[in-house]
């Protein structure tokens, strides 16, 4: 049931590319309002914005040895994902670890438990996206995984799968549909330039999007 | 039931202004500590200080058609303040309703709920205090109202009540008692001067509220 | 039982300092991994980091007399420390109790409830760590304790013990075990400044820990 | 500002009873889904149900005094409801209040904080709805009112509100839409009874409600 | 994206039975310590213990259209798990619905949300493990989907997985692993028997299974 | 830093009882309010009361090897308590532990964790009070300590010290105040049992405790 699964498949770059520029709002949106992570993911500091490919990793509460094993599977560019196997706040990742990942061409780090040293890991510019900043040490006892599918702060991620993280929180791409996904966020970014400038100019939603009629019948009054 | 009130009264904008100088603090206690949201109402960013009318809106869980609804009812100055029919996180608001919203002269919002695109609103100067930043998207099917009295994060808010709100979080003011809260508070601001200054001169406040007597009397023992 | 202990031992400042320079992790680790408090208590501002001997409050809900009676017994380098007798958000501390105390020599607060005024706080540069950010006012009607022994956060605290307190959260240290902890946390720090140099290089802890024998023993698998 | 408001209006009796025999759900419904308290309000034990008029208290967190004020104030039939003004589980009423209540005529409490003697209560058939159980003890020195309207678990009340309590939660009607959301009620428990026949006969909800044309316009796929 | 997958595999009813007869704690051990719903999930009253194929539903917050489709898609024995898109507490389902599913020969619910009328439910004796006891109504404007993969209280559930559900909570158990699960947890509740009545006898586990010498090799002192 | 104590004191059974026979809203007022664990600690069943003394045991999250170093310790009419030493909902206890704990004298279980069998252990009549029912299993690898001081659910306790539980929730008892407590709670039950008899007779609890005077003075008016 311990395993490490060394070879998985990512999508382009240049795809994860276009998913990082158009952020977690817009991407969520485009590929059908799926793929978000709990709104208790919370960044470290504000500002990171990125897309990155996810190297998974299952492990038991309050020991933090996968992490070890899975920087040996990280490629430059991609990002690791813990989720715990149950519910935990334990910082089992921090400056040591961070700079072992970055070495190894890491970009950040999605962790439904806690983090710590997070003044050395804002210096150093390591993003990370966790449920709690807490100093608990944890231990190296028991495997769990790397690479397989994990369920992350209430989202179901596959290896290789595309994290898109920015200060609105963390979603989840599928790889098969990254390309789709990224087309159509990229559309959306269009779309929304035109109206983003009819609204600045003063006009309502109400007449952009043609609503008044719609409410009426749903039994909108106004008194 | 799905109603929207057009003309609402407000209080003076100086007696609003008032209201801001003081900040949420100062209010609440001149108040009679009362009126204040929830202390998960939080600033998207730091250093925000406002004061504003309120314009309601009950919107249902996942459903933010009413934001549109209500930014036709803002007047320059005014704060939209939102309430779900029942516990949600979802992000009801952006940068394209907050581009609305400032174009029509709103100072920013007060959310039960989530908001999302945090980045931009930050850079555009659109404060917002909310129980959590979310990107999930949300739907138009369901009318709620606008400029309805509503419970917003623990408090009771009617339309043209003043919120306050700054880095402590958001308070409610009753119209009509807005002038007198803002005398009180002007004087608790000038009579903290003074006590500031002895306290920081070393006077204990011990010494400054003739306590000792009554803690002792209480049954207080040095030991 | 509404006692104050006048005559509390400290730790020499030198220890104390030495664990300020260690930080809160290293000193959880150098201690065996105890007296965290819980991850809810938080920094009202990044970047602050003390270590300080604990004046301990023993104090109400909502009645945050006993402050006025603990600002008394403060030495230059001291923190206060406020536990209240049950759960409890409200705003025991603001802006001229922390000019009071800060004109006595405290060094900050730690409180398991909650603190207002945090943006004059920050511009004094007090420091607070609290569950909660919340102006809601207090009453003085029932006398607490001072420097007798709490529970805060989930932690036990005696007066005298060192909070070592920074972004990644609050960790107390006992008295008599200060100079111990001070000297096995920075042996800790040095053996980790070789290791960030090997990891920084791209060595894989796996390596340098000798990890792969006991992961595979323990049954990790490798597909 | 602390102040007991002596003679309240409450809604015949005979509506209060017809309000009792449709429940919460029903009632909430009937009056267009609102008036619901928050889904932490749970019963002390199962079975209960009932409605009565509200004789409100606001109290500070930790404060029991005016339970014993507002017990005067009640006329036989009457519900309890206390408000603490901040966030507050201490067991502010236990067998003691509960059997002076129950002499004056008292049918239950509705309290948005702590209850104890859960046991005694159970034994007495003295029914709470209550945010904790909770035996932490209690203070008298602030008086709060007694007859004032009040944001309890997230729903306004006023006094001489409606409340309506079962296993489901808590709801409140207001006094003046009492009759006309009790004959909303036993319309909809009418309604209701028909359409249970016939899908415990196992037609489906599909078909007696007409949706299947409406869910294929709004896209619904079936593979 | 709504789509309604109508035809599913279900595992063998033997074998359904055979975890229903083992449990939810024994099920989870026997397949590794995997695929629990988080602890949050409780039944409304004690005492049901089952095992069914999923019948899965993936559904807006405050939106219960789908129960509706979703019933259609039962066949008798299974269990409707219902997720919605967005944390909510709302109380989607009531007697009406649970009569119709129970006239289908639907065994149970699972709901990481509200349900409401339990003291009908709990009389007619549908079990039901939800988030929360809330009566608060829901519309039927937005389709979701029937049986497609979901995840339910953190765990990843597809249709025609199986359900095991009791006191303890709520475990999912892959369909393909389904009969291999049931053998081992069979062979569990065999070794266990033994094992009871060497304890029952006063032996200790310590002994049983030799847990000493390496607690003394961790390092564990007795003093 | 893992150690176990063999030797600690208990105080007389005598007493330990006439504190059982008092209950824990009772003991915790009789002793100053102090001492209560955090009120999220319930029963796993109703009706269970009880008062023993307390073999405490320190584990690492996940990890339930100590539960069974900790039954070799207990003599009859003890009580064991587990903190964990970071947060945790773990089931670390089930029917097979609670065999070997009852076969050993062991009167119940305090817990801040998760249990699970409750079902089991509910026929057994073997009370627990724990944070989470949950199955989640756990791992026998670090070993923790018996019978030191720990936090548990926010109350400090040390082996010996005498825990009251009922279904109003866990009280500890220093085990030198033991006797004391139980006189000043045994005055208690006896002065309460004039005043409900008054209560009972309607005299209001205004009247009884002269409370109308203090009232008026603290400025409670009548409207």
């Amino acid at each position: 049931m311990a395993v490490v699964v060394q070879n998985i498949q990512r999508a382009d770059q240049s795809v994860i590319d276009r998913l990082a520029a158009c952020g977690v709002a817009t991407v969520h949106e485009a590929q059908g309002r799926k793929g978000l992570l709990a709104s208790y993911m919370r960044p470290i500091y504000s500002g990171a914005r990125l897309a990155a490919s996810a190297v998974t990793i299952l492990a038991p509460p309050g020991d933090n040895w996968m992490l070890h094993v899975a920087i040996e599977q990280i490629k430059p560019g991609d990002i690791l994902l813990l989720a715990p196997t149950s519910s935990c706040e334990d910082g089992y990742f921090g400056d040591l670890l961070a700079t072992s990942a970055q070495a190894r061409g890491c970009n950040g780090l999605i962790i439904d438990a806690g983090v710590r040293d997070v003044a050395d890991l804002t210096e150093m510019k390591f993003p990370v996206w966790s449920k709690a900043i807490f100093a608990q040490g944890t231990v190296k006892e028991t495997p769990g995984s790397v690479n397989v599918p994990v369920v992350c702060a209430g989202a179901y991620v596959r290896p290789g799968d595309i994290i898109v993280a920015d200060d609105d929180g963390v979603c989840v791409v599928l790889r098969e549909e990254a390309e789709a996904v990224a087309t159509k966020a990229e559309t959306r970014v269009a779309a929304e330039e035109a109206k983003r400038k009819r609204l600045a100019a003063g006009e309502l939603g109400l007449d952009i999007y043609d609503m008044r009629g719609r409410l009426a019948e749903k039994g909108l009054k106004y008194i």
